[in-house]
């Protein structure tokens, strides 16, 4: 690395400390970007096939055009009257299926999933929450909770359920009574639709629906996280809810839907949201400024990203599977532009080591993805909507050459 | 009301529930807004003394540019390197007094309460909190725990103390000895600096200094909380927390940093936040990302607005004195720029009545203001800090004209 990279690297240890997370051993000094494309100060061009947040594009002129318009007449707060923020609402609320009709607004899917756990428990006067195995939330201290996938002291109202492809019949009312004799019925079952954090899975519906019957039954909420799947990155539904074939009774969005700027929103049904907005009131200072409402309606105006995340997707994922056959210890998940690269242990390598090498090998090549799943050894990829065949050809090219590479150095027969 | 209007705040009733929170009887329906000035559709030109959000006044055309300006570069996250996020930590270190030298990004005062909290707890190995009454820190769940305010059934991990001029030498410890004796050690007491929602108050250091002595001595953590008052609010200091005279553990910012672009800040030291995140890690998506940190150094930019609000706000609390002589129910409190009227009950009127009243009122005659306190009869006045003497003289006009009209309507002797 260079000095002038190592000296940003300890005032960065300064300020923002030791552990402050960092992707890459040789990190990614950002400039500029656009579209699927990072650029480094450095002067290195990276695809990104990590990041969901920027979904139109890093950069999108329609959407800095949108924030830079209306931050320059007034970013006030939904205590006034704004039209964006009903348009935008009502946008939101056209999408969905059933009976979800009102809309909260905040600042990220961490604060989405915050308040849908405080409408279940207000719903339901239950406390307890079922969750999958390496489920991931976001930050708050109540939704650190119902991420097993944080180290943490296990919460006694929350259980966990097996990611696919286990999960067996019983299963859920195995939990549902380990909760109650814990004294917690259960307000809630929280599950990300692309199960992004316990692996990466696309399970069929029937998967999910013996889940959610079983809580319905026990009294709980569906609370449906569409932080990673949201605005049709499954390639077949506009919400990976929907790919689930579950309906859920809470919705909630963050990463992608400002495009960067720093937005949530939670989707429900009055019978939930009104009396704990009569009750306790709830305003989110930011949340649904009209600078965010112009950012999300920009972002909804972007025409045929689901099916390029189906097509390419599709596309992707069949080159994946030609790299597995060469590679036997690959395995190949996921839908639209979510897809999982599970890594075996191989020649006494642990998969999480190899998938760690690969993915800064990657880096080194131009190319930014990242590893996921409880045991860190699966790749993920996730690319901004755009991302097309040459991209997912430059990727495969370079996938393939890490590849190699790896066997060459580790398995070298 | 218009027709327009009142088709509008239908679909808004219908999108964000029917307990959406909304400010005054006839609703401010905005178009744009520069400085302290907020204009409406209708053509209102509204004189804006409630807002700290557009801390250096609405739509700032430095903010603006950096914040379209790094749009339309990049708007990643904290786990790849920025220049920028390292120079806006260094700079809000930089201005802070004493052990304080790391800083955590998140998007809202409520992220970052609730991840102080979350600092606080893990630190100390405690459970318990200490507030005043009427607290407000936020909305996600474990700081809702810490608002009094919000009608919530009492947590039992949450004493609070009487706000000025009560609060004796003994209540501390007699709080502390509550919490004690519900299984609670205090893991951290909680302080809003400016006291706001606890009726807006200017205590002297000692009243502070008290309590808090208590709670280091009892093994818990200090949070000041600056969303309120920080960034020269008061006047007399940069940080609030300053001017009470007390050293805390952790410093939370939100509201004003970004000028409404959605930002939060953890500001505490190392002992404290790195084994936090060596341990259970700690990333927020949107937190300290580029745009963001170009929108919080755009802010710090400013030159003089604390001296502003110091001779603004002394100017202010004269002329409403003088108020006060003709309307003895006033009485008038705070600091800077950050000012409460306390309305006393009058003429068989309760003062919470008649500051709903004032509120609206003052309203009707082209200025914005709110209420605040535990009975609610607080005018609270805590404009955009360009906020000038004419603009004090023009607040004071329209109060002296809607007390004497309410004097009149009600209290017609």
């Amino acid at each position: 690395m260079s000095a002038e990279l190592d000296s940003l690297l300890v005032r960065r240890r300064r300020a923002l400390g030791s552990h402050a997370e960092i992707s890459y051993d040789r990190p990614v000094h950002v400039s500029h970007a656009e579209g699927v494309w990072v650029h480094t100060i450095e002067g290195e061009k990276l695809l990104d096939v990590y990041n969901n947040v920027p979904h139109v594009g890093h950069a999108h002129p329609r959407v800095v055009a949108a924030i830079a318009q209306q931050a320059s007449r007034i970013a006030s707060n939904t205590r006034y009257l704004d039209d964006n923020i009903i348009r935008y609402a009502e946008r939101l609320l056209a999408s969905l299926p059933g009976p979800l009709d009102t809309c909260l607004f905040v600042n990220s899917g961490s604060e989405a999933n915050d308040l849908a756990w405080r409408l279940a428990k207000a719903h339901t006067g239950f406390g307890g929450a079922l969750v999958l195995e390496h489920s991931y939330h976001g930050i708050t201290e109540a939704v650190t909770a119902l991420s097993t996938a944080v180290r943490q002291a296990p919460a006694p109202h929350v259980e966990q359920l097996r990611a696919p492809p286990a999960n067996s019949a019983s299963e859920v009312h195995d939990a549902l009574n380990r909760l109650g004799a814990r004294g917690f019925k259960p307000a809630a079952f929280f599950l990300d639709s692309a199960l992004t954090s316990s692996g990466i899975h696309d399970p069929p519906a029937e998967w999910v629906q013996r889940i959610t019957r079983a809580v319905h039954a026990a009294g709980g909420l569906i609370v449906a996280d569409e932080v990673q799947i949201g605005l049709g990155r499954s390639g077949s539904h506009l919400w990976g809810f929907e790919r689930r074939g579950m309906q859920p009774d809470i919705v909630t969005l963050g990463k992608p839907i400002g495009n960067g700027y720093p937005l949530g929103a939670v989707l429900t049904s009055r019978r939930i949201a009104e009396p704990f907005q009569k009750r306790t009131g709830f305003f989110s200072t930011f949340g649904g400024n009209p600078v965010a409402a112009a950012a999300g309606l920009a972002v909804l105006e972007s025409e045929g990203l689901m099916a390029n995340a189906q097509a390419t997707g599709t596309y992707l994922r069949e080159r994946l599977q030609g790299l597995a056959l060469e590679h036997p210890a690959l395995q190949v998940r996921g839908c639209g532009l979510l897809v999982g690269v599970e890594i075996a242990d191989q020649g006494g390598r642990s998969g999480d080591s190899l998938t760690r090498t690969v993915v800064n090998g990657l880096r080194e090549r131009q190319i930014l993805i990242g590893a996921e799943g409880p045991r860190g050894n699966v790749l993920k990829l996730r690319p901004p909507l755009p991302f097309a065949r040459p991209h997912a050809d430059q990727l495969i090219s370079a996938l393939a050459a890490e590849l190699s590479a790896a066997r060459a150095r580790f398995d070298p027969r």
